[in-house]
């Protein structure tokens, strides 16, 4: 147990504990008293830094503990019992979260994505249908849209793509809905041009992710508009998504959301998935997809990943075919240059 | 946000961060990689010292965020879809988890409480009147039982009670659950005779509370038989209450059964408390009932109530009459002599 | 299988098929073609005239196969997750329904019973507790409240008192459901002063019971308020209460809203237990209480109820101590002068 | 609402009552007395003869009022809470009844069809993905399979395709369910080698209709092995499920199941669909598909179909292009000779 772990580990980016800012104000507050349940100063602090970065002066900011439980709450509590959420295929609510928003009651009514996108077209579509289907009151209501922002493969919607998803929402009088459990890597990543202001103004309701981008664990919701989900302390309280000593959240999300931390936190990611990127170019790996943030994916020999295995740990993704399977390489706020060098010389070593 | 606070606050039990073992250890691994969802070292190895100090070598250890989160999760894990679970009228379930267990669906079959406590032969009567009814089938099945050690008003079952409880249910081949939000407190309490050895011993399940008992949050559940919950990571998981960095939870609770450091973190409260209920009692004051752990519940003239509350802070918990109110001080494993002092100091003043 | 039940029968009021007159229209348009899920033109006239009989023109009107699933799926679809239903403990939802309500999610916030009733002031006080509680987000809030005419002891509200438990409903904006399972049986009752317009004037939701007063099965749903609960179509389909041939229903409710048949078709019933009530007091047996409608409800020592239930089938209600049981007879439109003869006939010889 | 609907309508097979057997029974003990909740001697017999035409001595059989109904309940019953099903994505379940399934918590699995049917292929494929996937702790287990005989298109499953997919399902250990809302039309037809004892030798659940097959109403569910959901009366009874008078399941069950009326009464409807498809082909008509049994399915330019609804109804499908429908003519038990003639003149009239 004393002896840290040392394997060349590129298998996700929530490995390390949190950012060095948030440990010190851990210790430094430690033994102050402050009442429980989020009514605590530093939270409040944190809702009101959070707020002004979203440039919403009105938005509720709820802290949950993790993406899989502040979904199904969100979901849950948007969506009337009859309706159902539209969702690409490989959205993590409707791969990766067990059930969780069918456990709720609803449908998770999926489309094909394109690079883990959806597009307002399709959105669209999903909607038409419904409305025009003369039976479709025996049929779920397609009742708010969701997407993540970065998407499971890593790739970012514009600003643009954005906009017109939310018109469409607005045409059809659903909420959207977006997923930053990466956010910061979005942020942080100069092909994006959407900004937290912008998911503020489009969305009805997204959340900053805090679990994957610096924090020891935790997500704030924002809820641009107030009173968009009635009682929501209650919804959360009864989902269990409630805790105790709610400053602990609101701590970290106030050292997140001091001296512009968030924004940034996640550029050595960026940087360090870049040099990363153009090695596998540069050795002949062939990428599954251009992603533009902290997330690599790139298909692999069987025989190849067997031995890349043994010098370094990945994620496997999916198989293509089957002698090759595409694997997922992973940086972090908290990847180190030196890992970065042994990782490209492994590459190097084991090139195609 | 710089200055802490400094009321004096008998609140609760959890208004402090982590014990300071828990902290440094946190700071020291921080940077450390690890696999996430439990399957770090650190939670391996806590699992290890749990089963150890249950004397359970077979036990699954599971670690959660939250006390409601956890009822609810094990409770529905552990009742069929037409069963409901037996407990006192003033268990934390039956109360203060905002309907989590109803939301889960399932009702909770209340019998009246004594001292906060209910009685085997209380829990027999549900059953056997359950089974004794031609018309049951059309009535929800008591399928398991409920308490809490120490009770919601700081009382402790004794070793004999807990046997004749989990004799009935095994008569009745329903499981028994052990809700240990504060079970510290009773650890440490002279007046105590349960032992963790007997938790896995006579109950089906049971958890050791962290967030009232030291921790910055989190609890473990112990299933003293291995596989009595099928699939609990993927029913945890649909809960929303799997952490993904849950060495989080690995490394407190290591801590916490590091050199026995969870059998003796409560003494200072139970101390702390001993020495209120003292002046208490010196200077006048009705206690509501004697309770061996860290609650105090007292009752007081509103007008005294209101003088008391612009020095202390103290929990309001309900009121046996038109001008009086039934309050709670709590210590907790961080309450400083100096703090009680003071509140002594305070009760001296305000005597009635 | 061809020789009909010839026990003298007392257990309950649907031993029987339905009226006649139902019978007679299912044949006559047996083979007729209409659409299905209730877009029939019985169904259409069968609400029409019932939102007539309420003095309701906006009404909404639907029809589901049973009580308790009418029961679950309206306060299911009025109750948000976070809110429960106030009812007696006494209630049919909190003893007979095998935890419906709880498997929508949702709590039944009980309070004690007077002669099956609960007051106003009851009610009242269940609302401003959870208002006045400072901790009140951690509980159930109490969304709305249930109650039937007649109780399940075969009681009335009086007018007097249903308008006091609507008042203060509409001081806390939450809605009044009364399940009418047995709503003839009140309706012809000279002690009774509701009437189906007072219902759909004090209550938001209420439904006209047919399987005990007549039909085969079905009751019939009155939303006196349009869209008081939006997309119930969908919501009744999603919980499987949609009957593909809506006809069915709405032939069977047409018919007993032709010709004034509902309102007098449970005056067998009140005229036959009169007589019963009548012979069990002059032959000295105990009433368990005094009861306007259909159910006779009476206290008898063991042994004599051992004799009797070798003569006739009544239903077993509860058990007032250790020797004596209470019982209940229940008569219906159905119930026959000629059983009725008998069955006094047994009282009788039988008298303690 | 004394003149009878006369306008041609071929829209579905559940536009009449019940077969004539069936209403003079239902008038020949409409007065009997008998107890409820399905212990009625009818139902028992009912059941008993059931059995026998499955060749299952062992069976429980139990009467529920719908198709939704029944295969939420079943489903509900048969998964564990963090198991889905798998299924067609044309399947009932996945795409009729209002999201039912995951509004009892569960994720309907869905895998591509062919002409309505998915194989053990697909299913093998399904199972095996989720068990080779190293996350699929986070992921929904795959817990019964679901398929409708006939399906929702109106073909047929052979039993070599059964007996494939059974052996899958076997082979992981989960249970296979068979709707079989119109199985009576495929036990008419001549192309079909599945019979009664074969789903109660291959499948762990299936449900016989009635609503669509002669009944008033009702589906008898067959559970071949005993004890396969513990409890069942409690989980209907909760779901809002069981019939208070369930003789009226009972009788018409009976009936269905006297001199082999069930194994025959489907027949007229394969006769009749047999001479509209003749015409359809006759006359140039496009059918979208060939399907054995009494649904029908015919591309339609949309002008056409214009003219054709006006002197006929049938169903909407689907829409293949923008400028063609699909639509659906249904003949069933009742379907007239007149009618057929007179649909085959309208058709020969419009011919394309």
């Amino acid at each position: 147990m004393d002896i840290p772990v040392k394997k060349l580990l590129f298998s996700c980016d929530y490995l390390e504990g949190a950012h060095p800012k948030i440990m010190r104000r851990l210790m430094e507050t430690n033994l102050w008293k402050s009442p429980g349940y989020g009514a605590d100063s530093f939270s409040q602090e944190a809702r009101a830094r959070i707020r002004s970065a979203c440039g919403a002066p009105q938005a509720e900011v709820y802290f949950l503990t993790g993406g899989t439980q502040t979904n199904a709450v969100v979901i849950g509590a948007m969506l009337a019992s009859y309706q159902g959420v539209i969702a690409a295929e490989s959205g993590h609510i409707s791969v990766h979260e067990a059930g969780a928003v069918e456990a709720g009651g609803h449908k998770v009514l999926t489309v094909p994505h394109t690079l883990g996108k959806i597009s307002a077209g399709q959105v669209r579509d999903v909607l038409a249908s419904y409305w025009q289907d003369e039976t479709h009151e025996h049929m779920v209501m397609p009742g708010m849209v969701y997407l993540s922002q970065p998407t499971e493969y890593g790739t970012l919607y514009s600003l643009k793509e954005l906009q017109d998803i939310g018109d469409v929402c607005q045409t059809y009088h659903i909420p959207l809905y977006v997923d930053g459990a990466r956010l910061a890597y979005a942020l942080a990543c100069p092909e994006n041009d959407v900004t937290l202001k912008d998911l503020a103004r489009l969305s009805d309701a997204f959340y900053i992710g805090g679990t994957k981008c610096g924090a020891l664990f935790g997500e704030a919701l924002v809820l641009p508009k107030p009173r968009t989900i009635p009682c929501f302390f209650s919804v959360m309280k009864q989902s269990g998504a409630v805790l105790a000593k709610g400053r602990m959240l609101g701590i970290q999300f106030l050292e997140l959301f001091t001296d512009g931390l968030y924004e940034h936190i996640g550029e050595n990611a960026i940087r360090t998935s870049g040099k990363i990127k153009a090695a596998l170019r540069e050795y002949g790996y062939q990428l599954y997809m251009e992603t533009p943030t902290n997330q690599i994916f790139c298909v692999l020999e069987d025989g190849q990943m067997e031995r890349l295995s043994e010098l370094v740990e990945f994620s496997f993704w999916e198989k293509p075919d089957e002698t090759h399977t595409v694997v997922r390489f992973a940086t972090s706020w908290a990847t180190s240059e030196d890992d970065v060098a042994q990782l490209i010389g492994i590459l190097r070593g084991q090139q195609p």
